[in-house]
């Protein structure tokens, strides 16, 4: 097989080998059910309990009963948006979000709107991506009951001012829900220091298997369940209990947080060097989010806009030169419609199909960012030298 | 290690080294996003989509787009109940189910009544744990939209008769919903024959990996998503696509409709052997469900009361012996409720907390079979023994 180079973990990561290791006995061996009390039942409940003190760990959470296992992200999102604002419908059914939120996050307030009548503020954001506090203050209303900001964007990295958000939500008694996502494995994350109240999670982006994320919920907020059924996650989310994907989340986890120091500088550096170089290397370019000097702006992550050519066809040809790489989320991909992420930044449609992402993992070398930054000014090339738009 | 002799399949199925062996690639090396459009997306996307056919083929599909993959079969109960259920809410909100299904049915059915001001008819059922269709016709209203009755009980093993079922819905243009969790890969499921328009099915019950369902949907079911945000499963369930479990269940729902015939003959004649071996041997021992001769039992289920004695104690009893076996359902145990089912059938508290579960798989032997019928006996005397209430 061809060398393949792939710079798109914020889409997914490649399974971790040792998170593999750590799953592979709950294949064949320690199938039990963990709600069963005979002896393969037991032994898959303690490597549930086990994977929920892990990803306790990463997020410094107070208990390990304040991590709720799921099935994904998304479903992460989705019960704390529905299940929060649920919970609370009786002060009423006003939620705060913004415009660059995942779709996970957009698309559930879009459903509550259509399906139980809420009001959702969408806040702007500005040319980085940031939301603006003073608006958030202005627009909390005696009938907000959730704000849910994302801690970073999956597009193009922007970092907010959790803490501070935090902090206007509990004053006002709102409830506040992060979802970290993206930020999981790249920043350090300390729910009691941010002090919020729900934190979104997915294995899959940090080395973990798909097909499992898990809420943090603080002790005392309160929750509807949004999957019915039976007694597991503390009532909070039925389904048989995924052992395996659980076990890999948790070792996912742990390996997150012992690698966090030296991925952050290994990542920083080669994000630098990626953008330093292409906007050397090819003209007409636009970084979409932070600069990487602010602070403000994921280790892992560069989103450039190229002028005159499409997104789509840079990410066909660098596919064809080996390199894996995504024009946004991947959530989205086959809609011809510009990111909303892109746009809400302030962009033309026409300047926002021409953007790629490239996110980085623990996994990716220098010599590969060599080989990128070798054959991407070729393909940019290449493709203006078609495009009629450029001269 | 000491002998291990597994009866609980209902409540989850070792693994197949066969469907782990298919899931294998696609952990390290072939990880990619689905929706993405690189290689490695569409190799994975391209995994996913023969998974399809494969559970398309499990049930007679008429197209593999009428599959979506979920996280669980609980997710497809409730993705299957409220979806439906809130898709044709301008014309009503009575549902119709009975009262022995699966919690995944119940309580989202509660759900839609507590939080959605729904009206619900739980049907009673008769001493084997068959609906009465002349009841059903009975509580049909101008405003039931939907009708949910499960194809096979994970506890007791009846079989509904799911064709007629169908046939009285569609006569009065009411979607039904059936949960064939327990029914696939013991019977043979035909959704064109039986003319179903939703149908539950859970991966971990026929040999394939936990933490991946689906829901089969005829085509112009309206369904509205339950899990909101990215565009997957035909923008029906959001989640970036588990494709290791998805690729197992695939492989699972092949092997599963390959061997259905040699597992239910093999499966029918233990059953039948462990029902005839307890009745002779063991006094005061009720069988709950349907007669093994009557045709409407599962092949792979036993379930007895002995009186005097706690369900649970035998459980523990058993696993010392090296026996897992189950009470009744998994996703309820560690309740000190007894089973909603076996009160349902109108046996006493005291019977009904007195029960014991049996469920063969594939993997079953005579052998094993032989001692779990060597042991019981011994178990059930000394737990008499020490009861009060057993002279």
């Amino acid at each position: 097989m061809e060398n393949r180079y792939y710079f798109d973990h914020a889409g997914t990561s490649p399974l971790d080998e040792e998170v593999l290791e750590a799953m592979k006995p709950y294949f064949l061996e320690k199938y039990g059910n963990p709600s069963s009390i005979y002896q393969e039942g037991q032994e898959a409940d303690r490597a549930v309990e086990k994977a929920r003190q892990q990803v306790q760990n990463l997020i410094n959470a107070e208990k390990s009963e304040e991590i709720i296992f799921t099935g994904s992200g998304t479903e992460a999102d989705n019960l704390a948006v529905k299940g929060a604002a649920i919970a609370r419908e009786n002060r009423g059914k006003h939620i705060i979000t913004s415009e660059i939120e995942h779709h996970a996050v957009l698309h559930t307030c879009e459903y509550l709107e259509e399906n139980r009548d809420y009001e959702v503020t969408y806040l702007s954001v500005d040319e980085d991506g940031l939301i603006d506090l003073e608006e958030l203050k202005e627009e909390i209303r005696e009938d907000t009951t959730l704000i849910s900001i994302m801690m970073a964007n999956n597009e193009i990295g922007t970092i907010q001012p959790v803490k501070e958000i935090a902090e206007i939500a509990d004053k006002r008694d709102i409830i506040f829900h992060t979802d970290a996502v993206q930020a999981a494995g790249q920043l350090e994350l300390d729910v009691q220091e941010l002090g919020v109240d729900l934190l979104s999670l997915s294995a899959h982006k940090i080395n973990g298997p798909k097909g499992v994320g898990a809420l943090y919920r603080s002790k005392g907020t309160k929750l509807v369940p949004q999957m019915n059924g039976g007694a597991q996650e503390n009532k909070l989310r039925a389904s048989t209990e995924n052992v395996p994907n659980i076990v890999g989340f948790g070792k996912a986890a742990e390996l997150a947080l012992k690698r966090l120091p030296e991925k952050q500088e290994k990542l920083q550096n080669l994000r630098d060097k990626i953008i330093d170089r292409v906007r050397e290397d090819i003209d007409d370019v636009i970084l979409n989010g932070p600069e990487p000097g602010s602070g403000c702006r994921l280790p892992n992550n560069v989103n450039f806009c190229f002028r005159y050519i499409e997104g789509e066809s840079i990410l066909l040809n660098l596919d064809m030169e080996g390199i894996a790489a995504s024009s946004g989320s991947a959530c989205t991909s086959g809609s011809l419609e510009p990111s909303h992420v892109l746009l809400a930044l302030g962009l033309s449609h026409e300047v926002a199909h021409g953007s790629l992402r490239l996110t980085l993992g623990y996994s990716n070398t220098e010599e590969e960012v060599d080989y990128l930054l070798e054959v991407l000014p070729e393909v940019i090339e290449r493709l203006r030298e078609m495009s009629p738009l450029y001269d």
